[in-house]
């Protein structure tokens, strides 16, 4: 059971720390100055010069050939696949991937493939693993064609996937003919925690996205970028999908804000995810994972409260997070200050003391 | 061979006069002031207060329970016969329908669905040729499961579907157990040029949607309504399609705008349309199909010149139209005016002339 | 309505003359000997000796490289435009074809692949009809694969393909990049009645396939042909649909014995089509296409008596045979006589002057 | 890697012990009998008493109220879970399950479905193991509709499902509203084996099967059970599968022979196991899982020699198995004798000394 939806009380008062998920960050005044003032045109038929412009600088950080701004980040993945792929194919990713865990099976239901399930500590799967789980082609088993990471791993506990582990996986799948790729919706976090450029750490990927709406707070939208050949094909499951648009430049110039003014102040979030997780280890009885960039995994168990409990108590004291995987998630982003998280840690000890 | 792409020619002038379609309307200086001073939230969790408020709005105006905001008209079309079908059911629709003839194959793609393409003067069934069109239920043949109609018909030249004609498609649809649902991509230039309201044209139409990036003139999104229980279902595929989004506010906001500014106006739309029918009607050799709407669809081959040569000449005078199902077609919208019509008019004139 | 199942009337007497479908021919005595004596392996794993015996033959007689043995021939068609189609892709076919009337609409269901169905007289269009059906590659449209010949058009009389017809569909399809499948249901009775070698009547076919359960006699299945990379690939869809068999060298000694026996014999059946459609023709008030193998359409309704009707009068009297679009169809086969023949003519005559 | 096909070596000697699969028996000449003499109708419209005839003894001996004969086993599965889910719904089943190695991604490829890789010992997964695995409704995920288990469990080793476990993992589904399907491909064996009826070993079990093809003797086929609105529903997709057959009985007249002379004598096959592993067990190195019907699995490693050197030695004696899971399997059936596997005993001991 992957995961829980928040408790909803209508008696609960206004959220006023938003540690739910980087995707409520809101706009900024200076992003919704830029959408406001964006040259538009019509997205379908590639007549948009702002959707152009941040299609063309994706595809530069990842030092991919094309790329092609879509409606969101699962679109960025499915499409992704539909092309990779033909129905009686198999995926291979880590058990809790965004993929398998949470868009709805859609791998399956739109493109009719079968995706392996790997285990692996902390949202990962070892290259052996991956090695070890691949066979011979025959008629009984699907063949085997993508292997699909999650960079940062977000139910691993926003993990992040070693570039000596990735060039390995990339090795193993060109030698037995698969295609790799990698769902970036956190990656930008991975590239400024561990100073690797997004075009170093997406080398031999021969897809890759990155999620505006999350860490860098636009309001729509990701970026998928690959081969031109590649781009072409997903254009075409895009007006399938209905995730053509029309004069969506408005929100592209929003992306655009974000790469200029929101990629490295992540590395706030990360010290923010820190400083928490530091706080939240110091109340006994709270297991706290060490959180490697913007999300923080803990339980509150060994204090004698259950984590729902304390989420609920969280949210009535102005604090909403999630329940994930049986763990409460608290996730720093834009509109996390670092005061936030003081007086967050301050109210789970005073949850604690009242179990 | 039912489109063609515009021509592209990179020394063609600028464009003055876009006849091209009205999905190319630029969001206007009050609907960008709109979008700028947007709330906005979660759309995904349904969080957004814009987006809920479009969506209440939508749902009244329809006569219907609930509805959702979705990126493109095409995924109200799809998430729709996605939730009234099961693999291997068929739809029956005019065999000029977007649903065929414009979504690259998506309701088979994705679906699973047969497509049962209906024939019929200007892009319309008639009642008789539906009922002929059913079968009883056998292993052979697919379940018929929904008849679809696209109000107004785009390439049958933007016509009107009758009331009284879809009464009867409901009232056989309902006899023989069929969903009926309505791609309402122009609805509100039918409802606005025939004075019967949306509520009304709607009714006995279990899903309908109406598109805001067309004559409506907002940057992105349609919406699609229905019963409780259908928009619940709708959801789990948006999730799927990659449709769900995230501070969308910013986008409904401009449809609200539209709702309260842009409706009546069309009628001056269809007024200009008539006036390029008239002017062109003028000219020897030039066929014109009598507008109902804002499409204007024309053949100048009695006058010595084929359709892509026409549209290949005004392209050169800063004019852009599409070449539609073997004829022109002209669309006129928020940023076409009666002085471009007429400037237009005169064009053709001029190219027949010198034919 | 293409197809009506006959009228069960439980107090019917028994069937003596069968014109209902060459598919309920009953397995010769010398037939069940061969079959009792068949040698078998194991099919699924390619070690059955009788199987592989019939695939070879059927290979060498369609003049492709290898072949597969089916346990239907609608099994034939699906695994056929799965292998040569992705989802979303386009196949055009005759609206009577049996891959859109006969078979569950399972090229959507399971391919998630648009027909298109092509309009034209007695079962099949002409190369101009298919030529104008044919458009650019566009991201609207489905990318167009496939083009289906279903010989002989069943619902179409019975009629015959002209080899200079598929000759012109072939050049036409080659030009446009897309793939020729032939549907051989009653592939073999095309090649007696014109006297076209099978491996001519196919030439330029990519994949072709033949039917042992109609006019061959045999019980079960179907045989196709192709490529040998072609046929590999249609393994890996027949084991996912379930049509790998285990001892099936069964069922294709029955095969090979019709092979040997039963295949000039269906100059016969189209005698006996002849004899029936002249013996009718005289009745007053009958109306039947003229046929050109074994299938007989007629019309009893200016004789003052309805289709439906007929049929039901006619089982009283112990015949027994189908309504299909409208008409009535007689399908001669090894189980009707020349003598049954002109029994049945006798009884429709006694029923037209009782009406 | 769950599956390897035996090595071809063909200058290997003729088989003359076959431990490779109960799929590979041949009919005997009283069942060879049984299918000459056999009455037959046309199978695709209900019409044969033979293939009738089993199907209604199969309802009967799985309690069931109505059933359908399938040409393969695979189909079986195959249409239950179409009949049973909607596209991006989740199957839970054991990740060795036949419907997830064996069927090249059938349930994906066909249906769309997600299918959930449940981990445990031998097989199976404990009635815990499925609760944990359940999550509530949510968007992100697929709707969870059906639980599967194959009795007995093939690459689990043969391995029989508890009584008890089977009826708390369908209590757990009642209560959470799943669908459950047991692929009974060696069902028979379970039964014979436990002593407990196949009416009460799938009592509680919506949709259940035999396959007729493995130890039960027969040439082709399998017979999927479930309540008359359900089987109607699986004739819908057998159709578009390709799995009607005509004159099916013919085979199905050698699934009546093999119910009334090849069920009871499965117990020798269990004994001939059971004197296999007891054997094995007793040679120094070798590893053998206790059998629980007809499947040995053994590792000889700790004798110092491989799996695949095992079988390729075997196999140059004249004796075929199979490789799977990274173990050794033989399976014992109607064409193997106690004295064959008293032979082959004493060439694994040769082959271990040699080594």
């Amino acid at each position: 059971m992957l995961y829980t939806p928040p408790p909803i009380d209508p008696k609960a008062p206004p959220v006023r720390i938003n540690l739910l998920s980087d995707t409520q960050t809101r706009p900024t005044a200076g992003m919704r100055e830029a959408m406001a003032r964006a040259e538009v045109g019509d997205e379908q038929v590639g007549d948009d010069p702002t959707v152009n412009a941040l299609c063309e600088r994706v595809a530069a950080l990842l030092g991919k050939e094309a790329a092609v701004y879509m409606p969101s980040g699962t679109m960025c993945n499915v499409t992704a696949t539909l092309v990779h792929c033909r129905p009686g194919d198999e995926i291979l990713a880590h058990e809790t991937a965004h993929i398998i865990a949470r868009e709805g099976g859609a791998h399956a239901a739109i493109g009719g493939f079968q995706v392996t399930q790997l285990k692996g500590a902390d949202g990962q799967f070892t290259p052996e693993t991956f090695r070890k789980a691949l066979h011979p082609r025959t008629r009984y088993q699907p063949p085997q064609t993508v292997v699909s990471v999650e960079q940062t791993a977000n139910i691993g506990g926003g993990t992040i996937w070693k570039k000596t582990a990735l060039d390995e996986i990339v090795a193993i799948a060109k030698q037995h003919g698969l295609v790799t790729h990698m769902d970036g919706a956190r990656l930008l976090n991975a590239t400024v925690a561990s100073g690797i450029s997004p075009r170093d750490m997406t080398a031999g990927w021969d897809s890759a996205w990155i999620d505006f709406s999350k860490g860098l707070g636009a309001p729509i939208g990701g970026v998928l970028a690959g081969t031109r050949a590649f781009i072409d094909a997903v254009w075409q499951w895009k007006q399938r999908l209905g995730g053509s648009m029309r004069q969506a430049g408005i929100c592209a110039a929003a992306c655009i804000y974000a790469l200029d003014h929101h990629v490295e102040r992540l590395a706030d979030d990360h010290a923010n995810a820190r400083a928490l997780a530091r706080g939240l280890s110091q109340i006994s009885g709270i297991e706290v994972q060490e959180p490697e960039t913007n999300l923080v995994f803990f339980k509150p168990d060994g204090a004698g409260i259950a984590g729902d409990k304390m989420v609920a108590a969280l949210r009535q004291r102005g604090v909403t997070l999630a329940m994930m995987d049986g763990r409460i998630r608290a996730c720093t982003h834009l509109d996390v200050t670092a005061a936030q998280v003081e007086e967050t840690i301050g109210y789970v000890r005073e949850i604690v003391r009242a179990a």
